[in-house]
């Protein structure tokens, strides 16, 4: 590891330099975790950078807001880019290296290879952005093979997001081990997200029904109320505060498929937008 | 490298016994090679087993019949399958490793994953096999990363096939180098393939008329023919033999794309079927 708030973690731009980078962290016998980011980083990616820290003896952080995972109608062009306050962030927290590729780099002209996901990917998060776990599932692959990460650590906030790079990681048995890490909280319950900043402070006082709204949904779980209900319960709560629901509903907690079976484990997702601020949560029951 | 005819390759099932083999490849220092197969193997294979041999240390062939390449009116049922004879010949070529897995193997339930390629993809085969390199492309992706080969052996009779694994493991940057070896012939010209053993004795008389075709296109394009025209007069040549012509095409021989500018590198690349047998082959200019 660097000195610690000294020199500051490595920039790599090509995939050249990175291999270069990781192959000596290798012949020094090095173990290597990456933490993949878009960016705009808070306190929830540090977490992760600290828990990458626990797991591994070199830790790595991507950033690259990845062009191919968001819809034209999305918020590609005024995604936060804030580069040299993220790489501060990185080096107060002791990360080794920054990933930093350009689109160019990531996907050179002639880039011809696309992936699509069944299984986790169906539904939610896919009835609302149908290209996105494609997008993620492309860009997570080259991520994991181009740093040849023996770890890879996601929040559970994409939860979703988390199944399914888990599921295509296994698939293609790309021998990266991905890492839940729980979801990093304000103190009134909202999640953590780089997409926080887009609040307005009315709507940011709003915010944290999401996730006061799925509480009370497992806590009527846990006392018996049928999942169906509950979630439509949640629902009106969400909507009443003023949030446009795109869904809240309960999956099993690994398949993410509909509820089937008495017993299983339960995740209830949800996201909804806030004016014009989409926000995601989840809990387990 | 085992004693070659003596103890004989190394025969793996699973995942778990495939990378604890290689590891100890690494641990001894030692590169490896991998010459995907799916089986029935002939001097063609064995001619790719000996480039292996020439480019790393150990040498792994996969046998794998991949149903995902297959279409259901295909001839997967009856895909030849000689397990022992293949490992008889490897033992004899000195190969190191075969890696054999099962189908649950390699799709376990709950499989979520699908890859789709444009580029060297488009046309030719994906004309009258549209889902053969979407199942190609996740077998040969799973077949790199399960075994972590330095280099992968792939014949140009499949030239489609080359160009579009070769985009594939780039795009996803699979750190294994894809390295093509040339076509095996018999002494009249028709390309060795595992298929050729569905030909009746007349139909085996007629087969080399395809390669044939292509080579007076060859010479005709090289003395200024335009490639469209001799093309076309090839087609006749195999159609006249008694042959179904699926096509008979010069590309790019790079991208595959149609020919566009004077002075590209040109493949003429063939499909055709010799009663139920579908035979290709191709030849550069």
């Amino acid at each position: 590891m660097n000195e610690q708030g000294v020199t500051g973690p490595q920039i790599v731009g090509s995939v050249a330099d990175l291999r270069a980078v990781v192959a000596g962290y290798r012949r020094a016998g090095e173990t290597l975790a990456l933490v993949p980011t878009m960016g705009a980083l808070h306190a929830g990616h540090i977490a992760l950078v600290k828990a990458a820290q626990a797991r591994a003896g070199r830790v790595a952080v991507s950033i690259f807001v990845n062009p191919t995972q968001f819809a034209p109608t999305e918020d590609f062009g005024r995604y936060p880019r804030t580069f040299e306050d993220d790489v501060a962030k990185l080096k107060e927290a002791g990360c080794d290296l920054v990933w930093a590729p350009d689109a160019a780099e990531m996907y050179p002209p002639g880039f011809a290879t696309s992936m699509a996901l069944t299984g986790p990917a169906l539904g939610l998060e896919t009835d609302f952005r149908p290209h996105f776990f494609s997008g993620v599932a492309i860009v997570v692959s080259k991520l994991f093979l181009q740093t040849g990460a023996d770890f890879a650590l996601f929040g559970e906030k994409d939860y979703q997001q988390l199944r399914v790079v888990t599921q295509m990681a296994a698939d293609l048995n790309i021998p990266t081990e991905v890492v839940p890490c729980e979801t990093v909280r304000e103190a009134d319950g909202l999640a953590l997200s780089s997409r926080n900043r887009y609040l307005s402070p009315e709507e940011r006082a709003t915010a944290p029904v999401i996730h006061r709204a799925l509480t009370e949904a497992a806590i009527r779980i846990r006392a018996g109320a049928a999942p169906d209900a509950a979630m439509a319960h949640a629902s009106l709560t969400v909507a009443e505060a003023g949030l446009r629901v795109d869904y809240l509903e309960a999956r099993n907690a690994l398949t993410l498929a509909q509820l089937a079976a008495p017993g299983e484990p339960i995740r209830l997702l949800a996201a909804a937008w806030l004016g014009n601020t989409r926000l995601i949560d989840n809990i387990p029951v």
